[in-house]
C-alpha cells in the first residue's frame, strides 16, 4: 500500500488517514507531496482523482478521502471501529460530524504544528465549535453512547483519527479543555503515532504563508 | 425507527438520510422540524446531540449525521453499498468527498426545490465544483472504479443518496450536464423516492429567507 499525503505540519486530512493506517498496523509506503507549490496539484492528480490528499493506493485501487480510507482499512482491520453496533454507530456519527462540520474552527485555527498561536483565533463561532468538540469527547469517553476508556471508544479507532488534527490545533492555539476532555487531549498528544507525526512535522522546512495566520 | 428531518424544500442533509432509508426499504416514522424558527433548535436538541438534522432514532439509540445514518442502515441492508470491495471503497470515497467538500456550490446554490433560479449562483469556484461532480458521475456510471448501471454503482446506493441534493440543485439553478452525467441526473430526478420528497417539498408553506438567495 502507498499513502499519498501532504505536508505533515499543515495537512490535517492527511494525518487522519495516516494515523488510521498506523493504528491498524498496516505497512505502507508514504509519498509526501508538499502542498501549494508549483506542480503539486499535478503530482496529486497523478494519484488521486479528487486532486486532494490523502489518497491510499492498494494494488492499483485509489481510495481517496480520509473517511473512506478509514472505512477501507477498517474492513481489513475491524478493531479500527468499535465492535458493539451502537458504539460503532456513535463513532461514525462523531467522525462524520467532524468530517463535514466545524468550518469556523478549521478556517480560524488551521493545523500548524510548529507554531505557538496561543490565544489567537477565537470568535463566538469558533468557541461554539470548541464547546461541541469537547462535549463529544466527554460524552464518548464517559461511555454515554461510547464504551469508555482512554480513547473515545476504548482502543484507538477511526473516531480518534478524525479528531487527531483538532488535538494539535488545541495545543497550537492554547485551547485547554477541562476534566475528561482535557484528559483525552493529553492522551492523544502523548500517543506514539501522534509523536511520530509531530517529529516529522517539526523537521519539515516548507512554509505555506496562507496557513500561517498569526505571524 | 424515527427519522428527524428538516424542511423538505431546504434540508439537503435530511434528504440524504431519508432517501437512504427509503432505498433500504425501512419503515420509519418521520418527524419534521421546520428549521430556523423560534424553538426549532431546542426541538432538534431534544433528539440529536449535534443540534442538527437528520437524526435517526432506533430503539433509543440516536444516530446523527447523514453519512453515519447511511452506514448504520447499510449494516442492516447491505445492498445500500456495492458488494464488490473496490467499488464499495470508491462509493465511500465519492460519498465522503461530497460530505466534506463543495462548499462553494453549497453556499451559492443551496437546495431550494420550489424555486427556479436558472443561471444564478455561478462563480469560477462553483463551476469548478460542478465540473468535479459531473466528472464523478461520469466515472462512476461508466464503471471506471464503479460497476456501471443507471445509478452510480449499479443499484441505488449511499453514493446516490449523497448526490441526491445536488440533483435538485442542478435543476433549480439550471445546470445541465451533458452525456452520461446528464443521463444520471435525469434518472435521479425521475426516481420515485426523489419524486415523493419533491411533492412533499412543494406542499410545504414555510420560507427561510436566508436560503432564498435570488428572490
Ligand atoms: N475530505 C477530504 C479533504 C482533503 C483535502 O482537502 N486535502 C487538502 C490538504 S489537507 C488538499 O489536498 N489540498 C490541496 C488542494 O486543494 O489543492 C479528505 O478527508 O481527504
Ligand atoms: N453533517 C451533518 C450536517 C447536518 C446539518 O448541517 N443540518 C442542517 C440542516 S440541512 C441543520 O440541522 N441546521 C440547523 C442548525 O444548524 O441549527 C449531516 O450530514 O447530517
Amino acid at each position: 500500500m502507498k499513502l499519498i499525503i501532504g505536508n505533515k505540519n499543515y495537512s490535517s486530512w492527511s494525518l487522519r488517514a495516516w494515523i488510521a493506517a498506523r493504528a491498524g498496523g498496516f505497512t505502507f509506503e508514504e509519498i509526501r507531496i508538499p502542498l501549494f507549490i508549483p506542480g503539486s496539484r499535478e503530482r496529486i492528480l497523478s494519484h488521486s482523482p479528487s486532486g486532494k490528499v490523502p489518497c491510499l493506493i492498494d494494488h492499483g485501487l485509489a481510495v481517496w478521502d480520509s473517511l473512506a480510507i478509514g472505512e477501507y482499512l477498517a474492513e481489513k482491520t475491524p478493531q479500527l471501529l468499535p465492535q458493539d453496533a451502537a458504539a460503532r454507530a456513535t463513532a461514525r456519527a462523531v467522525t462524520a460530524e467532524m468530517h463535514s462540520g466545524f468550518q469556523n474552527l478549521r478556517s480560524k485555527m488551521p493545523m500548524n504544528i510548529r507554531k505557538d498561536y496561543a490565544g489567537h483565533g477565537h470568535t463566538p463561532e469558533v468557541d461554539a465549535d470548541i464547546a461541541r468538540i469537547t462535549a463529544i469527547w466527554k460524552d464518548c469517553r464517559s461511555g454515554a453512547g461510547g464504551v469508555g476508556g482512554d480513547y473515545l471508544f476504548g482502543g484507538f479507532s477511526l473516531a480518534d483519527a478524525a479528531f487527531a488534527p483538532v488535538c494539535f490545533r488545541f495545543r497550537t492555539y492554547g485551547v485547554k479543555p477541562e476534566g475528561t476532555a482535557g484528559e483525552y487531549l493529553a492522551t492523544m498528544l502523548a500517543n506514539p503515532w501522534m509523536k511520530e507525526w509531530e517529529t516529522a512535522a517539526l523537521a519539515e522546512t516548507e512554509s505555506i504563508p496562507s496557513e500561517d495566520l498569526y505571524g
